[in-house]
């Protein structure tokens, strides 16, 4: 097993976990924790598979099944442990939108997809499964809350990712080093509580929107 | 019209009747009705072809558009009587659901997937319809209702079939048989309203999780 | 820039400045209406080119980055405007629905797809990211809403279409006359409220069904 290979299953596993907590949440069953633990982890890199036209790499590899099934069983024999991980939890989500936003934008630019193209399938790769996840679940999905800068950090490390490989500046130690910059500035952005503006301007502040 | 055809079609018809009847319960008009229908006969299969690169079978041949427009105009003229037939509704959605996880498990090993991929596709196509469908009108999808063991036939159908394959044993005979199998257990669970655990552990039973 | 591709890229910003109002609407912030916009004014195509096995449009060329982005500029700086020019903005979306329409219908046709499945492919681009819209943002999706003819017109124009390509009658000109078609036939829809018969016979107009 190859060290991107282990990265990006830990991915999975990450992304999977919240995919079974939500389906705890919800009153599903084993069954439907599974099943929404696989769309959270592998969600994201199918449609960006699909967008590019080559067979999803989870269905390449059978690994792709372990880690879904390891979440779904976490979540089974220790959620409220689990529910009392928030934190360590937030961080490792954070890996997995690091992980997947520099891989997804890597892939993208290896299969001939110009920057921009490949900066957006790095972000689908990163926000995708999640996205996926609370749609199926019927949720309004979290990348939404205005109160979490979510989808923020994956759009600058998938921008800084091609803008890199556009000046000739490749090698998986800069992938890494893209990586580190996603997932400290997601940790920060937790920490501090950074927002952005709504999707209306400031002098609209005091009236709702209907 | 070749017999795998005939079954395919028949199983959009099933399928394509449930997704009339949620359209006619939401308030949905003639056009949803038909859409709705559309999207839960030929959606899981769609899917999987996506998944696998090859033209999904439902455009490659308009025989597909006759199922919905039967599910739909069924729907509209005689809806309370298909409400009443429950029942036999049920049966007709457990034969839908036998047959289009055997001939997804089958295509998808046909194409080269490996046996574990092709059994997701398998469960895909069989349950993908219902999940689109239910996504769709904005509810909440039955496949994770913990009531009902909707998807464990169409994974162990699934799982069969491709173990089957592993071993050499071939043929529409056992893909009927497997099918069989299916359709016997989905309407046993449904009978003997067999469950599975929730996605949280016994010791939880009377905390609800938010 | 061509003028395809130019009516195209206006299409895209009409149904992204739907997005981005949504968004306002839902509270999400900037990032969110981007993101919404985005999804809402390429969506239906890339569901589209995915299914024909192509490379989306969308991802080929750059441009399609800048209307999603002026949606949602747009949005934020003049939002209680935008809102208040409701009439205007279903004439603009009436165009975007007329020309996407059509030109789903012909690169399926040129596709090699038969006429059914490249009317389904054209309705499929007009009213696709209207779906992903709604469907992603929570919402029951409004081409379901029953006083509202949003997909007839559609489904007129890229049937009618396809039928010119089948009798040999082709080119732009012809495109953009089924084009003005749909057009008329959605804005007068809207000035009549049309409206079709809901999915359960008139037999049933008093009761609700559950």
């Amino acid at each position: 097993m190859t060290m991107p290979l282990l990265f990006d299953l830990l991915g999975v596993f990450f992304f999977g976990v919240s995919g079974s907590l939500l389906a705890a949440r919800r009153g599903f069953d084993i069954v439907g924790s599974l099943l929404l633990a696989g769309l959270t982890g592998i969600g994201g890199g199918i449609v960006r598979d699909v967008i590019l036209g080559v067979v999803p790499t989870a269905f390449e590899n059978p690994y792709y099944f372990i880690p879904p099934t390891l979440a779904a069983l976490l979540v089974y024999f220790v959620a409220p442990g689990v529910q009392r991980l928030k934190r360590p939890l937030l961080v490792f989500d954070a890996a997995g939108l690091a992980l997947f936003c520099t891989a997804g934008t890597i892939k993208a630019l290896e299969a001939g997809m110009n920057p921009f193209a490949a900066t957006l399938l790095g972000v689908t790769t990163a926000v995708g499964g999640g996205l996926l996840r609370d749609v199926v679940a019927n949720k309004t999905p979290s990348i939404f809350d205005p109160r979490d800068l979510y989808a923020v950090p994956a759009m600058l490390g998938a921008g800084l990712m091609a803008g890199l490989w556009v000046l000739g500046v490749r090698g998986w130690v800069w992938e890494l080093a893209v990586a580190a910059v996603v997932f400290i500035l997601r940790v920060l952005s937790l920490k501090f509580r950074w927002r952005v503006p709504k999707a209306v301007g400031s002098w609209h502040r005091d009236a709702e929107l209907h």
